[in-house]
């Protein structure tokens, strides 16, 4: 038995006894981790010093240093989101279904936690507590893989969060960190068939390749998004550059920003200079197909690889299409299938887009920013899923779930 | 471009046609295929004949040769399935949930169809017209890829099946017949990434075992079952006779059978033999623990491996356990998650084996026989699911499909 499979026997009978802890067992492990964040943080800002000297030692650029700072603030923040997540509505233990069938089988679909969740994810050490607190108020236990430039920081988190499970009477195993930092461990955690029942990764394409490339175990993938937001020839301008502006420039770093503009041609020449003055302030760099750098001069123009690319960036790519058919051409061969809007001011067109589109949200008339599990209602989230089986956009709750069947019988024989 | 990578690209071109598809259309379709089905079998016949002939040549066992026979019989009997779909609510288009947001978007949650789903079955040729059927009426495309030696029969099958697509007026791409019958040709549409949504594997633990090293998309693992009866001491001894006697031996062949029966020590003595008597018509050999050898004399003695063998036969392990813990112990140890019974008269002890077990279905006083689509009111199915992502037991038309959020918006942005 390897190391990591000792782990993941512990993380199974952790899980085991969790699927039958109440909703006051597990709020009551929340509620010692978020007092436990609020109150003994030394270790934890201790620890992220480390990390931080060693990423700077090392050359970390600015932004990343960023993502990997802990403070007295943050730790706060981290806080109350645990205390969000308590507050949330048990997705556990619903019965969704029941159903008496005619030879008196009454036949019930509950909600079950999935069981052992493997997480892999980057720099941020706030996904170790968020991630963890969500799997654990589903009644899952998980084991967490974050990056190894986090993972002092990662695993004070960790001790931290394990010493409050177990003060409130729940298996400290419900939550661990991998503590081998090699690629070989991510590799073998992406594998562990047996232990977990579903792995869900988070980060950048190298990481969903390396999944897919690797894992045995069923997978939630999240987050690529190369969206679009598609001007159809009737839209109210104004707010299509509005809508524009918002999609690409009030946070280009995460999935739901846009990546590409598409304008109709009989709007280009009016709404491009318009998209662009909105643009200007951000200075957004705009990559045009041919038809938008006649009508843009200072676009630069695009190439293949752009209408694939998420440049997580205020960087915009525009291609200018000659109508519907032309658009959902483009956005079938080159969305992600993560968020997709149109603007328009025609009913069937709206239509047309919102049935034809295939994507894990298709807007009509706002920006792709709102797929988000707190805009959705869903409460906190842990990714948003890209592909179709299980969950599709924002995880919150409820898609840490499973079903059982639950059948009350009386003798009965088929 | 390989070949399959074509094949990919024709289905997914007629999913994206299927998607809009009314249900009118759809049904005209099966109409089409029954009635096909029903009236032009010659072609049908004379590929069954070949691939019968081959067979037995090729010296195939008497109970494999009649999963691979079809005859006019048959073949109406696949039609009436055909019907039976029709007549079934279309999952497509149901918008399952709709909140307007604080901000005024409205959110709806939408059911639309997987998309290109990928097919790997093994010898009867009639899963090549169900499964067909099921994805079509879901608005999904499907790439069939079953046994080689049923190929000729799926290929006939399939021809027919494309003809009547075509004269309804839909893509005769939505369903399409892998033309290699070689491994490779399955390890190649394992990993057909980009094409296939998901991947349904429906065979024995050899196939399941390929698919779970090979598949580079997302898969729904379907089939094994290593089903548990659970006789607990205050259990009518009567009933649970009648029930292992059921669940063992009304068709061995299936996945929802049972393999191993447990016993309580209180009632080992007074059941075993009640048991016995109720097996021994069907020829049943008992394999069991020594304890049940000694209360069973013509028992023979069970090794590990038994506690883990799908026997799909007339034969059945047997254990005594000394009560609840170690019957859970021995089921979460060695239950494959599909059906799973406990027999017993005591209120606390059946909500403790209904809450505690982690199965896609978990039965009181009942026979695991019932883990059906039919049976549980599904409808037709495809498969019984026994992971937790997605679909959990009978995968029926619902099971087919995803979800998409269509957000209806006036401008907002965030």
């Amino acid at each position: 038995m390897t190391e990591l499979e000792r782990q993941g026997a512990q993380a199974r009978a952790a899980a085991r006894v969790l699927a039958t802890a109440s909703t006051v067992q597990k709020n009551q492990a929340l509620e010692a981790i978020a007092l436990a964040l609020e109150t003994c943080w030394d270790d934890v800002l201790a620890a992220n010093a480390a990390d931080m000297a060693a990423a700077r030692a090392a050359g970390m650029r600015p932004a990343m240093l960023d993502r990997l700072l802990l403070d007295e603030g943050r730790i706060r923040g981290v806080a109350a989101g645990v205390r969000q997540v308590m507050a949330l509505e048990d997705p556990v233990g619903r019965m969704v279904e029941m159903t008496t069938r005619p030879n008196g089988l009454q036949i019930g679909k509950k909600t079950v936690p999935l069981g052992v969740i493997g997480m892999i994810y980057e720099a941020r050490p706030n996904v170790t507590v968020d991630a963890a607190v969500l799997c654990l108020k589903a009644g899952n236990a998980v084991i967490l893989r974050g990056g190894k430039e986090a993972f002092a920081t990662n695993n004070a988190l960790t001790a931290l969060m394990r010493g409050a499970i177990a003060r409130a009477g729940l298996p400290e195993d419900a939550i661990s960190l991998v503590q081998d930092t090699s690629r070989a461990s991510a590799t073998e955690l992406m594998g562990l068939r047996g232990y977990l029942d579903v792995l869900i990764p988070r980060g950048g394409a190298g990481l969903i390749r390396s999944v897919v490339e690797n894992a045995r175990v069923p997978v939630i993938e999240t987050g690529a998004g190369v969206c679009h937001v598609y001007v159809e020839r009737s839209a109210d301008l104004d707010m299509a550059a509005r809508i524009i502006e918002n999609a690409k420039c009030s946070r280009p770093s995460v999935c739901n920003a846009a990546e590409t503009l598409l304008v109709d041609r009989d709007a280009a020449a009016a709404f491009l200079p318009m998209a662009q003055a909105r643009l200007e302030p951000w200075h957004c760099r705009l990559r045009g197909c041919p038809e938008t750098c006649a009508i843009l001069p200072t676009a630069e123009p695009a190439d293949e690889s752009d209408w694939d690319t998420e440049y997580g960036d205020y960087i915009l790519s525009i291609k200018v299409v000659s109508g519907m058919d032309e658009a959902l051409e483009h956005i079938a061969a080159h969305s992600t299938g993560h968020s997709e809007a149109i603007v328009t001011s025609d009913y069937f067109q709206a239509q047309r887009f919102l049935n034809e589109v295939d994507a894990a949200a298709v807007y009509v008339n706002a920006s792709t920013r709102f797929t988000d599990g707190g805009e959705f209602g869903e409460g906190a989230e842990i990714g948003i899923a890209t592909q179709k089986l299980h969950a599709r956009g924002p995880m919150g709750l409820r898609q840490l779930t499973s079903t059982k069947y639950v059948i009350y019988g009386s003798g009965q024989v088929r």
